[in-house]
């Protein structure tokens, strides 16, 4: 309102896909951030590793510097945008010498969030300071705000989503080609859909970042990446995707959090979703938050998850909130003031979705029935398939059961000598 | 950050089903709203038409007051919440005797926005007073904050939504029952689904003030009902819904707005859209918002779009972005700097679904392409069915062309003598 019309002054340390979305618009549409943040938004300085790289902006007006930590501690920045990366290293460096030298941060790093989210967020605080990080986490989707500031009258009870777009494509392209993972995934490298470090998309751990930020939000606990059940998409075949979609469900890269009374569950794995359900009915790198709110019910958020628009988008929401002069605690309440989380295994029930392999033997499948049902788990539905080279599959959706349960009869089944290979379980989240 | 540990003492106007659960959201969580807001939020008074009415919350910790006008100079209300409702009368009396007492507003009030809200931005501005309406449009779906705050950095090129759960309610139980409109309209009415004057929802003019306001805020100008193209769901048809769905769409009372180089188009009105896009799919009460975005991409939204619990976590949102100093302008820019819209009639281009019966007459089919094909439409799809009591219905699926387009074809094609009744014309939406 009163906002000050004096500059709102960015460093900008990582000129990659999204800084330079950042600068793109704040050059197209300098009048309309002006407008709506109440003060012009300009770049003072930029850095990136690369200088000569041709970065299709006109980057003629700002000073290079050499090293981001020279952005920090620059007399004519307010405002460090952090666009480098990496949980350690150059970006933990400069994020914590910008708050130290009294600047602002906006960030679209995860992993540093989710590893040393609480520490940052103490420092920041003591310093009088804000971190931002809409971009972190589902790219242009705002699920930060959403859940910091929207939802702020809610007990959230649940948080879930489907937050690596890599993983969704291999998944929905594996299923619409029918094609194994390993040539997807391949595909999914030649169109550098990858990261570096392929393990950080496809085994579920830049995921599981973004989960765990949105955990500490949602219940107000420290961020806990360390309780985070990890496990990715690598194991998930195409015969289960197949399967799956025989029985009207897909497969999805799906993280959940929800508090219990036992503690913080987290986890983050391939799940089974009804196909027409909104989280079923993803395609390709879209994202999709899902939140529950005692009083709201049920809010669901899609869009981009990525890319240089929609992470763009977001570090702006962030400027502007900054140039407008609003100041939040990083994770919606004071860092101090936030509960160490008792982590807890998964131990919600749900029902299961199995597949096994039968051997060709007399009272096979009565076998495997026994062993469910001594296990407390009943069979909601069965199919079994014709026998290919004298072995059957066999799928199964269970009733709600718990995962203990599941865990027992897991091991059990291989030791009834009916069923060869590995049986395989996937969850199948309610939604 | 840095918020007073004072309470944020609220005087509430209005004890409906939004008002009764804004106090229980506040009875309930009163920790967890102090521990988000940074300080405690307080009701000091309350007021309704009704003093005796059992209304399901223990209301005897707060001062009763007669007037609602009585809250707005009380020295200790902070903000006065309005959940009374109308365009006029106590509730405008209300907002702007707050303002004038150096009070805040937070509203669910979209007929008193959509209407006055220029008048009432200008005074709380003048006033240094915010007004708040994040649930004005679409109940739980923090629609408000995300076109003012989260794509600030974005062009908005188009909103769109169902934001009426009445109307959205009746046409997928038509679709779904089978059953005509007078009898779902009966239906809606009998539980208590319907406004007094059923007029504002199967009329279009609640979704049309929601779609104003969000206009406003999309594209910098005044909040212009008057420029909306408003038509209603009555006269949309049982037939028409089942040969829509034929075709793979479902029929939605469908809000638009976007700015064109003729000016501001904003049209609320029953359009088809695919079955299986994300508007397609949503059933009964739910609400969804699309917003396009040019860095961001589409953003979709979905949640309940009334009720107790979602409306008044809606409310609670705005009251604890003010409990934490957050001061925005009212519609995302301050008043004075929006530009007066010029309003368009539609004119951007798209498909067309057609109804026409044609007479039993040979040549009939021949003479209506004709008429099609002289106005500039051409056909994508065709269906002709069985002649039924001599005359045969025809769906006619244009491709893309103007309004003014069809609008002609409508005006000629009963002049041809080979129809018989009216012709219907939907427009269908992309989504």
């Amino acid at each position: 309102m009163s906002a000050p019309s004096t500059p709102l002054r960015l460093g900008i340390a990582g000129l990659g896909t999204v800084g330079i979305g950042v600068v793109k618009i704040i050059q197209a549409h300098a009048d309309l951030l002006a407008a709506r943040a109440g003060r012009p938004v300009q770049i003072t300085a930029i850095c990136a590793r690369d200088r000569q790289r041709n970065r299709d902006a006109d980057l003629s007006g700002y000073d290079w510097v050499d090293r981001a930590t020279d952005l920090a501690t620059r007399e004519d920045v307010d405002v460090v945008v952090e666009l480098i990366g990496g949980d350690e290293g150059i970006a933990k460096d400069t994020m914590e010498l910008a708050l130290d030298n009294g600047k602002d941060v906006v960030t679209a790093n995860k992993a540093l969030l989710a590893i040393h989210g609480q520490a940052l967020a103490e420092r920041a605080e003591a310093a009088g300071r804000v971190i931002r990080f809409e971009a972190a986490v589902a790219g242009g989707i705002p699920v930060i705000k959403t859940m910091t500031e929207s939802l702020a009258g809610n007990r959230i009870r649940r948080v879930m989503g489907v937050m690596n777009g890599t993983c969704n494509y291999i998944l929905t392209r594996m299923q619409s080609a029918g094609l194994p993972y390993e040539t997807v995934f391949e595909e999914a490298r030649q169109l550098g859909y990858l990261e570096a470090d392929p393990t950080l998309d496809v085994g579920g751990i830049d995921a599981s970042h973004k989960l765990a930020i949105l955990s500490s939000i949602a219940f107000g606990t420290r961020v806990a990446f360390d309780g985070v059940e990890i496990e990715g998409i690598e194991r998930v075949s195409i015969d289960d995707i197949n399967r799956a979609a025989d029985m009207g469900y897909r497969i999805k890269l799906l993280g959940v959090a929800q508090m219990t009374a036992r503690g913080l569950e987290q986890r983050m794995s391939p799940c089974l979703v009804p196909a027409d359900s909104p989280l079923g009915q993803l395609e390709g790198g879209t994202n999709m938050v899902v939140i529950e709110g005692d009083a709201v019910g049920q809010i669901v958020l899609r869009g981009a998850g990525a890319g240089e628009g929609p992470t763009a988008s977001a570090v702006l929401s962030d400027i502007i909130e900054i140039a407008r002069g609003v100041r939040m605690p990083v994770f919606g309440q004071p860092a101090a003031g936030l509960a160490s989380p008792q982590p807890a295994r998964t131990a919600v029930p749900a029902a299961y979705y199995l597949r096994l392999t039968l051997a060709d033997k007399p009272g096979a499948l009565a076998k495997v029935a026994t062993v469910l049902g001594d296990g407390g788990i009943s069979i909601d539905r069965m199919r079994q398939y014709g026998h290919e080279s004298g072995e059957a599959p066999v799928l199964i959706v269970t009733h709600k059961t718990t995962p203990e349960a599941i865990e027992h009869a897991m091991e059990v089944l291989p030791r009834t000598g009916v069923i060869t290979g590995e049986p395989v379980e996937l969850r199948i989240e309610e939604v």
